[in-house]
């Protein structure tokens, strides 16, 4: 990954591994309330199973650390390579991504060895004495190792939540009490004047590739919600008849609605009252909280529907920077902005197989901005990119409305 | 389930018990080998998880025996009605076969307990007192279900085989030594004149529904190979290109090699020498023993190549009672017939779900005959008709050719 | 083809030619009502656009006879060779059978040219002086052409109101009034002994290949009922829920159901009372007409619901020799038997691409027997076997119960 | 339509008159070297039929000018309104796209008769007399449907190129000779500084409401090719292994690859040489002239493999107004470019059915800039913004490189 920066490079190695082992430990930490076969299970394509998100970012290190500077490289299993191989082209062959269910073995205390042994390496790499550019890359690829970590850690739980709710026992993974929302201030529009405006990454501390390089672009005057649509707003779109209109749709997103019978949002179910399944179990649906899980298509539809329109990344972005009037920025739900996913001018892909890390994908997908309730701490930031296809809808998604 | 005969009627309560105790004891000696995880998988529709063999095979007891025979009937656990029921419409709903996968709840352990209770219950029924004709039906059912679960034993073990066949660690299910077979005898053919012969079931002992009335069918002259085509022959028409020349093959089966992209059976594969993936996992290529997984496509082709045919049903059943110049009959494998799977002269469906069992998959399948390597000792008979469709090859499904 | 008898070989030439001329002259007289672009398309894979029809037919002369026996022979273009093979493996490559509707070239006139430039050739070849064996050879390949002929006669009609139904204008093809059905006799039941019966084509005149050998069949006492159901009949089953209720249907059927949204036969609509599609446009349900479009799975499950079941072919065949009580055996619709389209005993095909004709589709399709209002005159035969998968349904395809 | 200039508003009847009748004509035009049959086929979802194009544009001036403004309106035939309605959900109904080549009725003839009868109508319209704001509007609608027709004089051609090509006698639709082109000058590179530019159509003449308003954008300094790629420099690619490489790729577009088994533009083909088929026939390749037919995946491969990049549609349209030095511009080929297709900022779309005409398609699909070689003349205009999906490519579309 090309883009690091001082503060990370001049770590000192026992920064390094105290962070190295805390983000690994919290992996294992969201994996504890599961049996084994709900760490084997794959419920869909998009999602993979507990098991393999601990294996692959642990081949994640050992692809991209180990093997570059261990002396006398050796695998910890040839087959891992190919096994928990994401999407690296340059690395070689892949598991079918549809096939990551069928992977009962390894077993899962097999993938847990994996783990140990890899930290164990790393943490024996990091303790020997290296040139400082040296020391610079293995600082930065750890890192990038850590949030792509941190990344799998919130699709473990988005794809746990997917998994359960295709069980008829509605079980709930989060054994805590579920706490229902308090009721939100009044949606209220922050104004902006047109103008060039600054986007992308600036300053210390991490971002990907696609947050650079920081660049000017135009935007016209706009205003944007101080909070997120609610659940109880979405319920008015439901109940206005909303799904059954195509006006309020886009071409492709009334297919999608035709195609999936869509009628509400993904985890919503009506049965005595409307209810939402959740990492607590089946549960009344929370008026108050903010709307998650929807798709690009029902975002678009609902903001059509309120006479409003999703914003754009660079107003998201430059809203964020320049006020404190904006709530729920960060830590409830990932926003779903009209700007397909690309390159920003001047991007740069890294050479080799990092390289496909975030660049392939720039292509019909959506960018959502923000962070959700399940992303780890310290990993969002107001200039982080997150990509999903335009039918997505299991992760934390939601809607911040623009006009 | 309609069939069952005096001897099973008047078993006594102890033997049925016993006989009880120890099929569902099997069962769980099959699981053994496999871990939490490998039970839960699904690797394709017409396969399904160990886990849901073994509970399904419980619910079929609890809802076929416990529900009509026990006081107060209470199910185990509501929601084991619908999860665990296989393709019975008259008892309700079902959960989708395809999905299986995706129920890592109940867990392992809480499915060994259902079928702890169910087998105490079963047990506190047969202790009970009865009128003769509740105890011949009680009998009856409980025999049934027996064999029913001898059915779910053999589908445990071409379920795992092909679950693990799709692993790229290629794991073996069996810790035993493989043995390699000893070269079989001159392949020769065994003749029968024309006329009117008795098939079906009769005389004493357990059958299926689909194997009565015993009925007369007129054949023609015919001859039947005395033993089952070997690999080493299939070898000598996958080498002499069979499977490129469409002249060789049914339309459908032609159009499901180039679909397939089929090339040789199931489990084979070509790399440094032909090797068969097995329940010993990965081995040389066995070219003494019985070809095993080939479709009814393989088989009929297979047949047109080595200017021979498959046998009917009626013939093979003929020839099996009559002669004990055959081999091979039962035991290694299944023996597709040319004979659609149809209705009996004056066949009879059961009342009820229990007529679901066999009748209503009377289309579009073809007969096998004998029994496999993998079917439970006692569960054979000459006159059983195993049942699927022309592509299926994850059974031990081979070849007698006739003539 | 194999199967010719004396009278065809002592055929004069000229009697062969009239009788081509007259059944080629068919052909173009179904055709008259149609448009050249009713002619062109293709309204799904199983049916063919009649200008290909026109083709093909022709292409058989052409292939199997000119080929063969012509002096020098050219091919009349090039490319017909493979646009107008439908399926013959053995005379090389085919146009992708879905594909048909796209062929706008060659033109119609085109293709009514290579009917007229076949048909000389064929008249030249007749007049030409043959060794016995080779006019014996040419009489039977020419009495196999238009016997194929008079099969696509009835494919032209079939096909043209399948892509008539689908049109939202509902054209009507043929300008004759419609006639509405006299009241039908009621149901009665004639019954035959059991015993071992022949079936199979014998005597003088064409058969098909797979009508023969004549052999002998076993059958148990049965009774056929004199006449078809009637759509008043059918109307019932519907009414009584028959679509609703699996307990009625094979599980194919059931599947079958469910994914086709299947509610009646398949030209029928409800639109203020009930209509059928036919060859005259959209009509009121003629409630005293036999039942025509059920697929295989509606015939066994309204057999199933009457209290009944289809018949065997071989019941069908020797009730049909055998008594003038029956009624409707002929010219009304082809009649759905529970036989699966497989092989007498003996059967052999003819070498080369002609054996191709009809062995090779012996899987996975149901045998009728009769033949229907739109089979050309001297076609039908009591031994006639045709055969449709088990969910087609566009031909005139009826019921006659059996019990 | 919501974007007419004064222009327009002030035209006289009779010169909106001779206008309207000269787009008609040149539609016939286009189909007069067509057959019936050939103006009826449908060579998949994405292309219509001529017929259907034929009916379609004439079914706008009906259902968006008649229907509105003529006293006592009748449909021409009350069918029509769903048989020809493209996409317009808020006029009702619409005939399955997939199913458009199965129309073959109404009759080629009466579809050209619904022409003749509508341009009275229109005719008889104009001559009336209106209030100024009436005519101003009457004007507008007729500019719109008139633009509307000329984008199905494209679509005409390259939906006949695309059903020409898929017929094995690969016909040819023009009869003109085949011009090779010259060979072009070498490409060059020019200049743009950073800064704010206007992007959107002003001044007189029509436009397309997805064109305005006319808004500021900035962008950072670039360069654009001088000219497209050539026939020659993309076939290095080819030959270099490019449709073998996924590094070259979007993970999407290699997707895309494997699933087509893409090795090479649309149109072209190897066989003894280079070819491609165009609406001359096949031909050999000509190397001097523009790449055409690839899509958005390969000419962004393209652009990766030649160390540029796409152009956005911002870049290409500030260059386009400032620069003499660009050639091939208009009239080539439609020019992929990076942006996705998305409303400028205070897009607004019509009141009603017509505000689907562009809006709705604004996801997913990717702006190609300029004209091609079947583009009607006078229809181009640097503001012009083309859409595709990324997989399309029976356009004539190509590459203008950036950097």
């Amino acid at each position: 990954m090309n883009v690091q920066t001082e503060t990370i490079h001049l770590l000192l190695p026992h920064q390094s591994l105290t962070r190295y082992l805390a983000v690994r430990a919290h992996t294992l930490t969201l994996a504890a309330p599961l049996s084994e076969e709900d760490c084997a299970a794959q419920s869909m394509p998009d999602a993979s199973p507990v098991k393999w998100h601990l294996a692959h970012t642990t081949w994640f290190f050992e692809t991209f650390i180990l093997e570059r500077y261990e002396a006398n490289f050796q695998p910890h299993h040839p087959a891992f390579r190919v096994l928990f191989n994401s999407y690296y082209n340059g690395v070689g062959d892949k598991h079918a991504r549809a096939q990551r269910g069928l992977l009962t073995r390894p077993p899962f205390d097999e993938v847990l060895a994996y783990r140990r042994v890899v930290d164990a390496r790393i943490q024996t790499l990091l303790s020997q004495t290296w040139s400082a550019s040296q020391q610079a890359e293995i600082n930065s690829l750890l890192e990038l190792g850590l949030q792509h970590e941190q990344q799998h850690q919130e699709l473990i739980l988005t794809d746990v939540l997917h998994l359960f709710s295709r069980n008829p026992l509605k079980p709930a993974y989060a054994a805590t009490p579920y706490a229902m929302a308090d009721l939100p201030p009044a949606l209220e529009w922050l104004s902006f004047d047109s103008g060039v405006v600054q986007v992308g990454h600036e300053g210390g501390g991490f971002c990907f590739d696609n947050e650079v390089p920081r660049h000017r672009q135009f935007v016209e005057a706009y205003a944007l919600a101080t909070r997120l649509v609610t659940n109880r707003e979405y319920l008015a779109f439901v109940e206005a008849g909303g799904y059954e209109d195509p006006a309020l749709w886009l071409s492709e997103g009334w297919d999608w609605v035709q195609t999936q019978q869509a009628a509400h949002p993904l985890y919503w179910q009506h049965d005595r009252g409307w209810h939402a399944f959740t990492l607590h179990g089946l549960r009344p649906l929370d008026l108050n909280a903010a709307l998650t899980h929807v798709s690009y298509f029902e975002a678009d539809a609902y903001a059509r529907w309120s006479g409003a329109r999703l914003p754009t990344e660079a107003e998201w972005e430059h809203a964020a920077q320049s006020s404190v009037e904006l709530t729920q920025l960060l830590g409830t739900c990932w926003q779903w902005t009209s700007s397909s996913y690309a390159a920003y001018p001047g991007y740069q892909t890294a050479a080799g197989a990092l390289g496909e890390y975030n660049g392939k994908f720039m292509s019909n997908q959506y960018v959502l901005r923000g962070s959700s309730c399940v992303t780890p701490v310290g990993h969002a930031r107001i200039s982080y990119r997150n990509f999903f296809p335009s039918s997505a809808r299991w992760q934390f998604s939601g809607i911040r409305l623009a006009r």
